[in-house]
């Protein structure tokens, strides 16, 4: 029998009790023993569930009881459950969270106390919700040098651009409706500003490139100046605007360039068709070209049964299912100046820019346009490009 | 050290030559051990490659050298490849393949004596080219109940009705092209027909379901009578014509229905934007929804790829890497005629059909129609309600 202890009983949490609990039987054939849920802790009670006689409050139960085999961790923030982590991996017990916070911000050197414990730290639940990319990355990628990963990493963002584009309402109405909908926060700003993105593609771009990168290494722009205008031109040249998280490894010297920031994406890219609160990660190898992740990014269920799938992980290989990375530092990276792209560009005015893509868009107020540059560009240049025009948009293009 | 022996030098076989060649260092380092190619066996020679001194031609040399640890079989066709890989797996050596028809018509037996000699056989490859799909499924995806699986698993065929979609050329016509742009065989049939395919959905179903579907149990319809004028009808309603593998699990007994046919898939699914040689494959559990695997489904280097994630997921866990599933029979099945879908129908002469919904074609011949059927209708249903008609075309809408 393997004994497991859910810290916080939230969302996800609670959805790794519910698959536990429904699915148990299956789950303990597939691994060939007993999964148990021996503690839950939270502050709160939950007389209604199967697991009620389970709950505690206090995180050293778990800490001392040497038949717990797996923590999962589902609190959410950093302090608390990074000092819980570091003491439950210490303790020798393998530790599963979907917290992309605390991973994007302490992953390094929780995976190295994993290691010298002889445990495991998995988070495949902390990037794209259920859909596999960590594991894939890892074990069926391997035989590929990496050279780019990019995707639509958060759902609520994505949502709102959707109904942007597909229902013309500006952007403060499809925030209101999201909100609505139970798709994003009272709170919005982790997602519209970017941030949740931000940490997922630090994991990503940690674990394909090897070494680890910190958020406060990736340049972060969010959708919140995005506006119908931008919409109606990227529509008049065949583009969608998306929320892309993108980490780009350099081949001469190895070094990571990751940033979040919206694209003009073709509407015939796969990319370009992933809609509504759907996440997609593409990765780029050099023997398999591009590989493309699609699914619910979020979820209780989705996001729990990643959590379960690497729960069961642990499970088959006795705690010995070892990932890691380097520690990372200033020289990792490379400045997102360095990044050539074609750019969409809306201005005051009525030019003719040689050497680019006038775009239309009949709603447009006069006094204004929009094109998109022929060449691929770096930032200082298309900035000299525009050095006498007042900029009202400025986006890459995918 | 690891030696391999490579059996069958041809595309894949050589791309996994020239993986290990390129990228050795990588690989090593990432499964903490040399892995050596140390006999290739080929009819052939290959005096231009650095490997041109390992070419054997006896298959007994590799299964009595106790230094092989791991076989590659990519050979294609069945007999002899059955033989070298029971030899081999009997030996103690695990195998690695690419070959499709073999373990659909031989994977049980196969993972059986794998299991049997303490040694893994593997195939992530012989689905979807270099897109991870079996290993997800299993690891990723298992705390999930699967429910289904389809995809368009076949690039030969997307290729083919992709064409005929956008630059309107005749099956014919596209056939051509694609047979003049290497996509296609000179003898297409195992991919026009549908054959390809079906090995593919017999491996998804059974490592999926747990019980082993036999291609001679999967109803199997290729694209050879699809017509331009069924491409412009399922434009109007928007839709796109795909092949597709599907597998269902039915809920009440766990049977398994798997078959291969043309559908309709509706626009806005992420199915109907992959397009030319792509594949993609989605997944459907209970906890986690839909989740699809988007990439190139075949290649040289994408496949020989798959090949060696494979080669180095064995050698981390030392041939102890075990995917089983239990002997299926005619109870594991049940027939395609209890599965419900609405239905596209091109009938000759222009009727009006109660509970249908009547497509536009503006190139249509005066003299037939096209509807799709409102409510979802079984095979013998569809049959029923067309039963005076003179049906040109039926399939499946997803």
């Amino acid at each position: 029998m393997v004994n497991i202890a859910i810290l916080g009983y939230g969302v996800v949490g609670s959805g790794v009790g519910e698959i536990i609990y429904k699915n148990g039987q299956h789950i303990s054939e597939r691994v060939a023993n007993e999964v148990n849920l021996k503690y839950i802790l939270d502050l709160r009670d939950f007389p209604d569930s199967p697991y009620a006689d389970r709950v505690i409050r206090d995180f050293s139960v778990i800490e001392n009881d040497p038949d717990v085999q797996i923590v999962v961790e589902t609190m959410g923030g950093v302090d608390f459950p990074y000092d819980c982590t570091k003491r439950a991996l210490t303790a020798g017990k393998s530790v599963v969270t979907s917290n992309k916070e605390l991973v994007a911000t302490h992953g390094c050197e929780l995976l190295k106390i994993a290691k010298e414990h002889g445990c495991s730290y998995l988070f495949e639940a902390s990037v794209g919700g259920g859909i596999p990319i960590l594991r894939p990355m890892t074990s069926c990628l391997a035989a590929n040098e990496l050279q780019e990963v990019v995707g639509i990493l958060n759902g609520t963002t994505n949502y709102i651009l959707t109904r942007m584009i597909r229902a013309g309402l500006s952007f403060e109405e499809a925030l209101k409706e999201a909100q609505a909908n139970g798709y994003a926060e009272r709170n919005p700003a982790a997602d519209i500003e970017g941030t949740d993105a931000c940490r997922k593609i630090c994991i990503l771009s940690s674990l394909g490139f090897g070494r680890h990168i910190y958020p406060d290494q990736v340049p972060t722009e969010g959708i919140t100046n995005i506006t119908l205008a931008d919409v109606a031109y990227a529509r008049s040249g065949g583009y969608k605007i998306k929320l892309l998280g993108r980490s780009i490894r350099r081949e001469s010297d190895g070094k990571v360039c990751a940033y979040v920031a919206p694209h003009l994406v073709a509407d015939d890219s796969p990319l370009a068709n992933v809609e509504d609160v759907f996440n997609a990660i593409q990765v780029t190898g050099d023997s398999i070209g591009d590989v493309m992740f699609y699914g619910r990014g979020a979820g209780k269920l989705p996001t729990a049964s990643a959590v379960v799938a690497d729960v069961m992980d642990i499970v088959r290989n006795k705690g010995k299912k070892v990932i890691s990375w380097e520690e990372g530092g200033p020289d990792t990276v490379y400045s997102i100046d360095e990044v050539s792209s074609q750019w969409y560009v809306r201005v005051t005015g009525d030019f003719a820019v040689d050497g680019t893509k006038r775009l239309r868009n009949g709603d447009a107020n006069d006094g204004e346009c929009a094109f998109i540059t022929n060449e691929k560009l770096t930032l200082p240049q298309v900035k000299a490009m525009t050095a006498n025009m007042e900029v009202k948009a400025l986006y890459r293009v995918l």
